[in-house]
């Protein structure tokens, strides 16, 4: 703050002061007698910090809820803690300027929440959706449109056409500062990359003159390089955005890094609660106070106090042979008592994490990774946590053994065990990527019979990382009609069905498929008998068939009964999609980084090395 | 309202209007493409005539979801319409007398919405919670603590001890006119009747002289006698209610009906949508507004013209043998073009329930039951439907053959079918009765071998009845702990563990058992191991036992594989708990009936004949 009082702030009438936090994941782990309110404490720690901060509104980058469809005793422990601290008689000091129908959906009046004359709102919460809690299911509704629909939350940047994207922001005023507040709820990550570079993305920006608003996008995508596709690379975002806060990173790094290319500021703030017992989550915890005067920022990162300790370590095993002598004798007893060593020095170091705050569990999250090589190394880990039984609030599982592979051996059986090795070690993040690489390692040896890989692939993205429990019947509805389609246009005879279906399979422009895909619903009649002709499929135990180029692999494994007719060539015709033209229609012209803690960004360098289309079109307010 | 005049209805001041419905099964059929929407479709008409009719409140008597959790689309939309429906400028001119905390559960500010100075309140709901959508699940919630938490619904006689029942009215005044609203949420008919005989029910009276208020119970059992303890019988109520609104049976009887016994009315609303193609959902569906000045109320039935139009249909095939010749011939066909100039009959009645309305679906519901006791008669029910594809909404079971069955044959096998037969023969309107009373039957043959069948009862009712999922889980571990708990008393030697365990099973109080499992939920941490070793209870392969007297049948069935000790006796001890002694401690004087239309309670004799006892207390305020 003291570093805004020479740059002309007079009074508190023209700083905007916005509680910034991400990740929630309320009601992760809720039924876990230890656990289970920890996502709820941390979060009403925010509201508490966000009331006693006096912030004009909260900004929250996704993931609010762990699960798409969350149980009603979340989304209810949700409701009481908004209404408890965000409603009330304090006035709301930000005046919105921008055409609300077009940043906000499936809210009842179409406006902010503090504008409904029917609700008395003091603290207004702006939310896009995660991965986490994005709109699946029936009716594809995220639990944000049933708080948005409450007057709970201001829910914006959801994305119901994924063929575009138009994101207008959302313009507010408060005495001499305005935001243009841009929202993008999380999209699977491929998907994004690929609306980016084969359409034009389109951010409408403020009609006047962009240099008097101070950009702010949100986002909820992968920010480390999982792999190709796999994350939204920063330089995809525009230049002109002065600040991005990055959502779905669970690890704190909340003090904004300058982004090099793009010239903007990116902070992380992470997630409120561990869902995984990785590194990452173990760093401490922070929410922040983002105040804007003008085009300069400052954030102030605030450390969590009601968060619980969570200390991890990771030893590779193969580097302490000689210290614990290893090589001789027992050596899974020896690897037993030193692990239990370090387990007790790690306790240690969670009692240096006790903040003191009365709500705050003492009990630590406790995570020892021991990486090994050598089978003899490894002991009983659920026994090894009774040690700990009344110590950690993780017994089940304080010590994770992790296998270090060298290399692997050759074998062929039906699930190509191989191929499926060679995809895991890559560094694989997500189970639909194992997939995708396992079918890519075995397509030609062994191609499923109907279903492309790529929407079994997705089936098991909507099952797994959204928690969509409709995600197969959907999926498989939806591909199983465009095959029908299929056969109805071609009329194949009765017995060449099989070779159509396949055909069929090769034909078909996959991703042209998934993308229309997103525009359906389950509101269609049930056709079961043609679902479950699908079936066959989703085991994998596909038919053999002849192959474009060799199998590496001769013999043929156990159990694998050929049952499809594997007379379809499987060659596939190279991709021959045009990519679109590249330019950039967005430029700036230079100015130079500010001091460190105010960053003055109107002064940064911009330099336009995109190679994306924007269209930077006039608000149509 | 012509009534009303001649009674000092000077103004409407002194008038309370109240919007009665109840059992809107909101999310019914929601995937149906033709059907979905039909349960909201009625809901928002009901709301709406709440606007026009300009009432003082709307009261529901439960079933306002048709799923104890709900889709989020069906939260959604109800969270919609309510928002837009009933909130609002206009004032709201009931004042609350009461102390409101004993009447609402779970709402922030422990009140009635419309006192709530964060919220802008014209029409408050009031409603208590069905056997679809009581609290159960994780938590204990109802969909309706959402809503009531959010403000959008003041939920009242909600219940979560049930060893003991204290009704707290709400009591509202307006004008010259007072209201004692009384709330009875669903209580598992058996259990809600137990709680009446085995203790005290205290129903708190309004302080002042009860003279000079309404009296307003509304109720969520079954009414219609569905064999012992299987409803909740009308006399149990106390004398001097004046009316009482009946939720929970679909059809319609909105009519008032005196209970000669008690002297009070009953209207039963009906459902606003059908949730079954049963003969009671065929009657013309209507909501009432109830208007109440001092103690004479006169309650409007409203038809509701959004519903869809469903002709049901009863034939006994046997009594068309000698019209439509079946004994010779091809009887399947001729059943079949009967049936079918049968359902175009019906057709046509179905174009007399049109109403005009726009938003009234015209694709009618049809169900034509055929009894039959001759296998020839029956024919192709699915491809019988396909005749009528374009022209009702329930194609897949517009005809439904019930087999008359007139006499059993004997026979032996593992599940005694003719115990299963003689259960279900008798009237059986419930799975969970079916399961009570094929145990009966067989429980000295055939028992099980840890578990008590009013245990697996229980289960089946909190599945079925209440799409508990939970349910399985939270009803095995609690029976679970109790028998390791048993086990621990008694430490019995390694071998005598199955003895002791069927011992537990004979002697354990299992009413009183399942009395304390509505306290027990499913916070404990899970114990995988001695569920599974239940899990052979469940299906319903049990040991066979000696019995203490002998059983029916001489041969055992196909299949079954003693796998328990079946030494312990089998004998069980007689009831022995004291009945309560009952009295009455609520009595009123002598009046008589009022004039058709428009009722005078206050001058009905009131009999007080309750064999029941009631403590009727001062309100606290």
């Amino acid at each position: 703050m003291a570093d805004m009082t020479d740059t002309g702030e007079k009074d508190a009438d023209n700083i905007m002061r916005i509680m910034v936090a991400t990740d929630n994941h309320l009601g992760y782990a809720e039924k876990d007698a230890i656990r289970g309110e920890d996502s709820f404490r941390a979060f009403e720690e925010i509201l508490e910090l966000a009331v006693s901060e006096d912030v004009d509104m909260i900004l929250l980058g996704g993931d609010l809820f762990h699960d798409s469809e969350p149980r009603q005793s979340a989304t209810h422990k949700c409701i009481e803690l908004l209404r408890r601290y965000t409603f009330g008689d304090k006035p709301v000091s930000l005046e919105i300027l921008s055409d609300q129908s077009a940043c906000f959906h499936n809210t009842v009046n179409q406006s902010v929440n503090y504008e409904d004359p029917n609700l008395n709102i003091a603290i207004p919460v702006f939310s896009i959706h995660g991965n986490h809690d994005d709109p699946s299911g029936f009716g594809r509704l995220s639990t944000l449109d049933l708080l948005s629909t409450m007057g709970l939350v201001n829910y914006f940047g959801r994305w119901t056409d994924l063929t575009k994207l138009e994101i207008s922001p959302i313009l507010l005023r408060k005495g001499e500062t305005q935001l243009a507040l841009y929202g993008l709820s999380h999209i699977h990550d491929a998907r994004l990359v690929r609306i980016f570079k084969d359409f034009q993305v389109t951010i409408n920006c403020p009609k006047e003159s962009e240099e008097d608003w101070f950009h702010l996008m949100v986002v909820h995508q992968n920010r480390a390089d999982r792999g190709p596709k796999n994350y939204l690379p920063e330089e995809l975002l525009p230049a002109f955005l002065h600040l991005v806060i990055w959502g779905h990173e669970h690890d704190c790094r909340i003090e904004p890094e300058v982004n090099a290319v793009r010239d903007f500021y990116v902070s992380q703030p992470g997630s409120s609660v561990a869902t995984s017992l990785a590194k990452g989550e173990s760093i401490k915890k922070h929410v922040g106070i983002l105040e804007i005067y003008k085009t300069k920022f400052n954030l102030k990162p605030i450390p969590l106090q009601t968060v619980r300790p969570f200390v991890f370590d990771s030893i590779d095993l193969d580097e302490y042979v000689d210290e614990l002598d290893l090589a001789s004798g027992d050596a899974s007893t020896k690897v037993h008592d030193f692990a239990q060593k370090r387990v007790e020095a790690m306790l240690e170091e969670a009692k240096t994490m006790l903040t003191g705050h009365l709500k705050q569990p003492t009990l630590p999250l406790i995570r020892l990774r021991l990486r090994y090589t050598d089978e003899q190394h490894m002991f009983n880990t659920i026994r090894f946590g009774q040690l700990f039984d009344t110590r950690v609030a993780n017994v089940a599982d304080v010590v994770k053994f992790e296998k270090l592979i060298k290399r692997m051996k050759t074998g062929k059986i039906n699930v190509d065990k191989d191929a499926m090795q060679r995809a895991m070690v890559d560094n694989v993040a997500r189970v639909e990527e194992l997939l995708d690489r396992y079918f890519d390692e075995v397509k030609d040896k062994n191609p499923l019979k109907l279903m492309h890989a790529k929407a079994l692939s997705e089936v098991t993205y909507r099952m797994v990382e959204r928690s969509d429990l409709d995600a197969a019947e959907s999926v498989l509805r939806f591909y199983n009609e465009k095959a029908v389609e299929h056969l109805m246009d071609t009329l194949p005879a009765l017995e060449n069905i099989d070779d159509e279906l396949n055909n069929f399979r090769l034909r078909n422009k996959v991703d042209d498929l998934l993308k229309s895909l997103d525009a359906y619903t389950l509101k269609t009649e049930p056709n079961v008998s043609v679902v479950s002709a699908i079936a066959t499929d989703v085991n994998l135990s596909a038919a053999p068939a002849t192959a474009s180029r060799p199998a590496r692999g001769a013999g043929r494994g156990r159990g694998s009964r050929g049952r499809g007719k594997g007379s379809a060539a499987a060659a596939r015709a190279p991709s021959t999609r045009a990519k679109p033209q590249l330019d950039v229609s967005v430029a700036k012209t230079g100015s130079s980084a500010g001091p460190q803690g105010l960053l003055d960004v109107s002064k940064i360098g911009r330099r336009s090395r995109a190679p994306i289309t924007y269209t930077v079109s006039d608000d149509s307010d």
